[in-house]
């Protein structure tokens, strides 16, 4: 009954969503809450997890010539204040540091909530020719953000993250550069996470403090509910105006480089729970899980189980997977509902009879289906095995995707969906950002998530007002 | 003449080591200073060194079964508080966070400047019983320690790490660990920094606040100034007293478990640079060298050299080799002495009559010696090449730490070592801190290093005070 005891024990995510996500963070070992307000203790199987995801992106970013580096973790006041619309963004949500070393400091120091003001002081100091851009930089570091209610992954205090931020000569460079970025984001989520997305440019009212346009990567969890997966912004030369970054162009005319940052985060891992996990617990996508197969030895004491479980192991590992052997004294059903908890993609048990017969049972973790192979060529036949979950993640998130958008042309229609449908909502709308407000108050917090690249004319006026329609707009609540 | 404007532009290290150095980090484009007192900012070259130095560290520490994790960046003045050594060690140099989101907060912040304390709070939420040890755990973060004066990658108030924390049911078992975590370093330093170097004790006076024993390793950079390169601490159970962990034991006995922690940081590539560094810049050990083998087309217009020298680039980033052909418009001497200034190990010339002959021009950083050879087999050649040149660095820091390596019985000598032979200093000591308060006053700065593993029988007496010797110690100035 050992297995019922561990399943039992998360909330089943139909009758409370939110508790059925902490229970599986907790279970599954991802997080843990520490004694520091908003901030929280990333666990072994939860890295991996970045880690993975780290390793897959970092590759993705160098194959286009970014190159990292690392920026401090302060910010003094009077650099955060450079760029206006910026520091009224971020200010209030910093923390301060104001005293070090003993003594309290003469300028307040803020622990980076974003470094596009350290980048940019960066800038100004080797920038100062065309032969010096394109700057394709980015980072692997943690931010601060003052958070006063908080969840792990999805909202916390400190989060971890990349941040790419780049100069180049031309705005249509950089509006390349920015569209080129969202992409990677859009072919990672699919790719790797098993993720596909709805992407676009948010609204003026949405965007990114101090950018002239953003652009987003959107994707929807399992329960309707819209994750801010991503953003890739163009700041035009506003912030180089206001550091003063100026190159000599070709031409040797002095020129303001134009500018680009995007970002994403330890929210992915928030993304991949919510999108892919059941009432069994976490199903991760093959790509990023730490442990890829888990192989579990039946009648373990049996002379040659253990032995025959280690050789398949190790050829496995040998083909370049991710193996766990679980040698522990638990039952193989304790054993099974653990590692459908930790959202291992596939399982693999292994007994005499299996071993007699050349053979084991492998099991699928993103549908249940258990099939007998063979032994011979076992490795090929896991690799498919992954390939399935995957692909059955992408087909499910699909899936959910489409049955949960729904389309409004009136604003009695949108109101309904907003209340009794939870998902996404298509609907046209006047490019005025006072519509924006009255949605969000009207339905309690549906805000635009974004005008997708593949606009549909759904009514020639606006949802909320009736005036004509500039845009339509995917519109939907948000973590 | 441009090359001689470039290697004129730094400093000699004989003149002015402190000077050299300094110009090194700047001209090798390693970091920059911030408008952050006291932060750094590592640039893409620094940066890539970092990288290679964790990817290669960090497969150590999973090799033996370490796993990392993530603990916030904030530390609550009252937990930090609980372990008293540690506190008064580490308290006057933290910096404090006081207002987070527009609000003073009731209890201050410090930003860590090591992490055992949250280690500890998480170790007491998870180690219940002996099946939950050891806990093998590691973190690469970026610390702060509010430093007066500093010098990049040296001494900076933040700076980048990894910082082991593990938990055992027994000492014998902790201090295995300590032990073999320093061997980690040693072999570390060796086998890819190039850098074999001293390891030891600490003294009482010279240990970890907070630690009942702590192992460093010593290397000498090339002016005799050692850099306290890396260390290893057991604690015993006194952090798990103060923080109430326990444990319960095989039989059935209430337990505290036995605690280590262990570091290096980018303080590493400070090492590097003075260690292995000459009058024309950086030399890098070529398996943490970002571009290991430099490929400068000679002619570079006349037909087919460039061709031939991209196609010469593929066949060795093929064989697993970092490569880059410079195709800038800069002259080949300036290109030899900028691969030179960035410490590039390997440097390859290929112009017409090369191509004509089927060879090329093999150059290495650390000796300047010239060897023409063959294109055919040339990764074979190249990557002996780089053996070679890890081999002469090893082979000169070995020769640079036996020549300045000093043996002092008496006082007297101590002291002319001390002013007039700048290295280590061998000597007998009786274990009191009172003797070593007075060689570090009656020097102006000699400190001991450690009681080193293979110690001799220099004197029957303490070198210092004339009483009998317990201990040899290693003596030193330090960064």
């Amino acid at each position: 009954m050992a297995e019922k005891k561990l399943v039992e024990s998360i909330t089943s995510m139909d009758v409370d969503f939110a508790q059925w996500y902490t229970d599986v963070v907790r279970k599954a070992e991802l997080a843990d809450y520490s004694g520091v307000k908003g901030c929280m203790i990333i666990r072994p199987y939860g890295y991996a997890i970045w880690e993975n995801i780290q390793k897959d992106l970092d590759a993705r970013f160098k194959a286009l010539g970014h190159e990292n580096v690392y920026m401090p973790l302060f910010i003094p006041e009077s650099l955060l204040q450079k760029e206006k619309d910026h520091v009224e963004g971020f200010a209030p949500e910093c923390a301060w540091v104001t005293f070090g070393g003993g003594n309290q400091l003469s300028e307040r120091l803020a622990v980076r909530p974003t470094s596009e003001t350290l980048f940019c002081e960066h800038f100004r100091s080797i920038i100062h020719s065309y032969r010096d851009l394109p700057k394709l930089y980015n980072q692997w570091v943690n931010v601060v953000r003052w958070e006063k209610t908080t969840r792990p992954f999805l909202r916390t205090s400190e989060f971890l993250w990349q941040e790419g931020h780049t100069m180049h000569a031309t705005e249509e460079e950089a509006r390349e550069e920015v569209l080129r970025m969202l992409k990677v984001y859009e072919d990672f989520y699919l790719e790797t996470l098993a993720i596909p997305a709805v992407t676009g440019r948010k609204t003026e009212k949405e965007k990114f403090a101090g950018a002239v346009e953003t652009y987003t990567i959107e994707p929807m969890m399992h329960n309707g509910v819209a994750l801010q997966g991503g953003t890739s912004h163009y700041f035009g030369d506003g912030f180089a105006r206001a550091f003063d970054i100026t190159f000599t162009d070709k031409d040797n005319t002095i020129r303001y480089p134009h500018q680009t940052s995007w970002g994403v985060s330890t929210r992915m891992i928030g993304a991949i729970i919510m999108t892919h996990g059941d009432d069994n617990g976490l199903i991760l996508p093959p790509k990023v899980a730490p442990v890829q197969v888990a192989i579990i030895p039946v009648q373990m004491h049996k002379e040659g189980v253990l032995e025959k479980a280690r050789e398949v192991a190790d050829a496995l590992r040998a083909a370049g997977l991710r193996v766990k052997v679980d040698e522990s004294d638990n039952s193989p059903g304790w054993k099974f509902a653990e590692y459908e908890m930790k959202g291992v993609p596939v399982r693999l048990e292994l007994g005499p009879r299996d071993i007699q017969n050349g053979s084991c049972v492998l099991v699928s973790r993103a549908t249940g289906e258990k099939t007998v192979v063979s032994l011979d060529g076992l490795a090929a036949s896991v690799q498919e095995a992954l390939d399935g979950v995957h692909n059955a993640l992408v087909e499910r998130v699909r899936k959910n995707l489409a049955a949960k958008t729904f389309t409004a042309t009136t604003f009695d229609e949108f109101l309904d969906h907003a209340a009794n449908h939870p998902g996404f909502i298509k609907a046209m709308w006047c490019g005025d950002a006072a519509c924006e407000e009255k949605v969000k108050d009207a339905t309690g917090g549906v805000k635009s998530r974004c005008i997708p690249f593949e606009e549909e004319q759904l009514s020639p006026v606006c949802v909320c007002c009736g005036r004509p329609a500039k845009h339509m707009l995917v519109w939907g609540r948000q973590y």
